[in-house]
């Protein structure tokens, strides 16, 4: 078995979490890690087998023995490493969203399209065992041709505020995910979007020209319909989906912690699904840190590539004029006018 | 006891299932009915009680006995029957929807109001035991302030051509229940519609400028957003419904015709929901003529009267608009254009 | 179609109950009912368009122009009106328990032999959708041959104290009915009983020789294994049952009286399910009593017979000796027993 | 943080298993495996980053580094085993059951009470989050006071007929795990076992004169009444609990490998659940090692102790009489009959 050698960029949370998925694996080395507080973390890169720690990831992106690196730092931070690791010939496995530029986003395809590195964009709900197997049972005909598609993705409560200041809004930091489920399940591009928006849960979204409950409608190429329901505080982490097609429906319900009912004389009672998307997609995180290894391993192509991630940052930004203007926008109007701009 | 009679117009599908759930009851006496076809029904309405059968809806209008009356008959002999009723000071229990005619609709509102007689338009689903009991929880605050509602409202399979002709298309057809549901909820108006609709059942639909799969988001006067999912087949009768508000959520499932459940070495299976509306609204339309009795006996309000139903038709003239034009339509509008009008 | 005239005996809960479901069927007339307190019943008799109220059963089994009773009345008055309503040719629905003594049964099972008049005993649960539904699945081989079968029974709170006294204790008055559907469902008479049982609820039923937990295990004549799990206090009305099978299993859950649920930052809640046997078997009374009607309308086999009851008592008979001698015990024992008292 | 260092008795399934879960801890080192294959095994020990591969127990008892052992090796070799690694002061982490003979087992618990060292027993499922989360609500008092417990236990299908043969027969070699989680759950020891068994599966098991088939009564001495339902052919694996109390009653349903659903017109479908022990309790595995870990390191008491094994084999030792006999069987007669041997 081939091994590689890889290099993290950002010991944030998801980093963090990359790294302990990465490190039992055979096949991989983790090499080195940076972060800009580096000798935060020195104590716990030992702990996990990691040789280097540094405050500066070209150290990674130029050292040779490196094959391919996970980009784990700020969005703002993406399109310059992207480049130089391009550059240097690693693979690279970026973190959702690929830049808050779409700009940024098409040179990106560019580079990999040119250079022919291997490029992952993290939308780790696609590994889901819920969507997954939704996945299966639509691809095996079961509903039949796709009619219509229900997200529901709810966060349990609001980020804080500097957060949600930096994070570039709802469409791009938290509906992405369901943009691309959206177009993963339907088989399709999204042609159109529409947006109702509204500040429900917490008037500090306003201050940001944000909104924190969206009902967002899509119309897929393929002629059929999509909506997703977004809320940032459903109290639990409410992630469902439902196919309908035009021999039935597929519907996904949350995961639970455990089956426990309590029935009394007061009714019944069941615990919350799982909280956060630590723990629902905990085994998601996991397979797709490992579809991005095997990619490498064995020379074969990524399952989430960056036009998936460009696609999804396009439906974003249609969603973001639609709400500002609130009507009907066509992707074609987006890619338009980046064309004029270019 | 009071004891008051009825007068049934329309025999068909709707108007013998009303005769079948008042004809036990002690508080009410069925002295008539007419259709246009009498002698089809002569031995029906025998079996069931009923003294006078008569191809004129006038000799029931005109029956001094009589205290109220049920209009079954198209809808778009509503108007007239209504308008001759309301005269005769008959108190009225008129099918959904009141018209196909804004116009007449209003008319209606006006006749009622200076009459001071009882007007139950038939929207049985706010009877049902699910959604009556989402409405009490709503109303204890279970979940807090609306934030959104999600109804899910799908047909078996599409009825045929002739009634897709004659049916004033999906929305007055078929969503005017879900925009009746909507507003009983949510407890608010409806301030702006937008539809998202295609052909995707049977082509037949396109025949007569109607639809068959739609997604309708609605904004609520009272800041809330919602959205109906609507299909004219799903192959069994889906009726789900969703709030979700500042507190959390409440959600209603389809009722099944049993609880049984079979494991095999190929997979859980169960019998499908109830199949269409006479076995899932059973009894909601039995509650549905008892509050209009009770109204009528104990002279206290209907708990669905005139406006509810313009209401209905005012959203359902706004999705149309909307549709066509493919934007957003707020309510306003379709108000405003009824009064240059007039 | 042929009209049938019915005389009820006894007008407590159930007889009221059976009278309520009869009295709209258009192939049945209810001409009298007797009650010890005829006086109290009047009104309501009446009402519901009987026209004669008697305190004296005799009344009716002597009507000659009645066809068929209703046995309704407390048990310890059964066998002498199925002797004399046997004698005068009347059909006979009669409430479970037949009798509280097994030689009476039997006497039964021989006037109703060789009388040739159709006797049905109150076996409401066979007719339940759920019930029903599972024997339908049994019947197609979806869970293959019977291996195992739980039942779980028990009602929401004990009795009061005189009814405990005069019940006959929880195998005759409660268990019965799961007795029956463990023999209906398996399509096999009983071989062996054994019974743990315990005072745990209210010591109340110790002070009469009752209990009111019991786990009953079963073996069936066909080789398969059952257990009845009895309580008297579950605080709401547990029914449910498990078919196990060489190929599978077939399972019913309780009946909900809606399907709503509510999720807060606390978990989530439903309701219980419905309170006790009157919400729960509703429909299933309906149906049992149309099933006798047809069956004495058409002269075709009534669906619950005298036997039936027989079996039922046999088990329940053998349960005490078990509870009593610590022991299992074989239905052929208490058979070769009556037999020798013979 | 102190480490400790263990060997492994027995590379069979789960003696890898055990590796599998205890390598990546940082508190523990796996210094040397045993097994009488153990050329077999040196690639896979070698890739698990344990040193030493021996094919004879006693390199790893006589080792003064190991501080604690797990014994993984078939139980006909448990006693020799233990009583060595006792005597050389390790503490033992043991695989039900502890031995095939109850006299061997008391043994045990006399040499682990003397001599101090902890003793755990492979009862893996009492880790398992549902078993763990009604463990947690009865302790809460939630549904009241026991009274009666359920425990549902089949295996999806029957092992090869060389493992039925040394399995020790379906009470120690598979209702064992359910006896022990009865005691966990009652917080109350066995006081009288009764058993129905049957052979239906597969007439494989008469010849070992073992059954595939149980219904075990319980009589517990805290006064509540339990059962266990056994088969060796589900299908899947079916792993249910109910705990039936003064108050109301907890439930566990089995555990799914997703959540999706299908409805066409045939139906609504849902996979199987998890096909089997090692996919249903993966958690309860890693959560049981890192207890007895925990225990060692912080010289605190193991969650299952010694006398936890003892007792669950008393209560099979028990249900062989039973079944045997035919009656009903206390657990006292069982500790007597070991009393006079001695």
């Amino acid at each position: 078995m081939r091994k590689i050698t890889l290099g993290i960029i950002g010991a944030g949370r998801i980093g963090k979490l990359h790294v302990e998925n990465l490190k039992g694996l055979p096949q991989v080395k983790i090499k080195s890690i940076s972060d800009i507080l580096a000798d935060s973390i020195r104590d716990w890169a030992a702990d996990n087998g990691i040789q280097n720690v540094t405050n500066n990831y070209k150290d990674i992106v130029n050292d040779p023995e490196i094959d391919a690196i996970f980009i784990c730092s700020p969005t703002d931070t993406h399109i310059e490493i992207i480049e130089e690791a391009v550059k240097a010939g690693k693979h690279i496995f970026c973190e959702k969203p690929i830049s808050f530029n779409l700009g940024g986003t098409i040179q990106v395809l560019e580079w990999v399209r040119s250079s022919g590195v291997k490029f992952q964009t993290g939308f780790n709900r696609r590994f889901d065992h819920n969507m997954s197997r939704v996945k299966e049972l639509i691809r095996e005909g079961k509903a039949g041709e796709p009619h219509m598609l229900k997200v529901t993705s709810r966060d349990p409560a609001p980020p804080h505020k500097e957060y949600i200041k930096n994070s570039g809004g709802l469409f791009v930091d938290m509906a992405i995910h369901d943009f691309d489920i959206a177009r993963f399940l339907m088989d399709s591009d999204v042609e159109e979007v529409y947006v109702q928006g509204a500040v429900l849960v917490d008037p500090v979204f306003a201050e940001f020209q944000d909104i924190d409950t969206a009902i967002i409608t899509l119309k897929f190429e393929n002629g059929a319909l999509g909506v997703i329901h977004n809320s940032r505080q459903a109290h639990y982490y409410d992630q469902r989906v439902e196919f309908f097609g035009s021999a039935g429906s597929i519907t996904i319900q949350n995961d639970n912690p455990n089956t426990a009912e309590v029935y009394t004389q007061n009714g019944a009672y069941r615990d919350n699904p799982l909280h956060f998307f630590l723990e629902r997609y905990k085994e998601a995180y996991v397979k797709e840190v490992l579809s991005f290894i095997d990619a490498v391993v064995n020379d074969t192509p990524v399952p989430v590539d960056a036009n998936d991630g460009y696609q999804a940052e396009l439906i974003a930004s249609a969603a973001a004029i639609s709400l500002r203007e609130r009507r009907p926008v066509r992707i074609e109007e987006v890619v338009s006018g980046l064309r004029q701009k270019v």
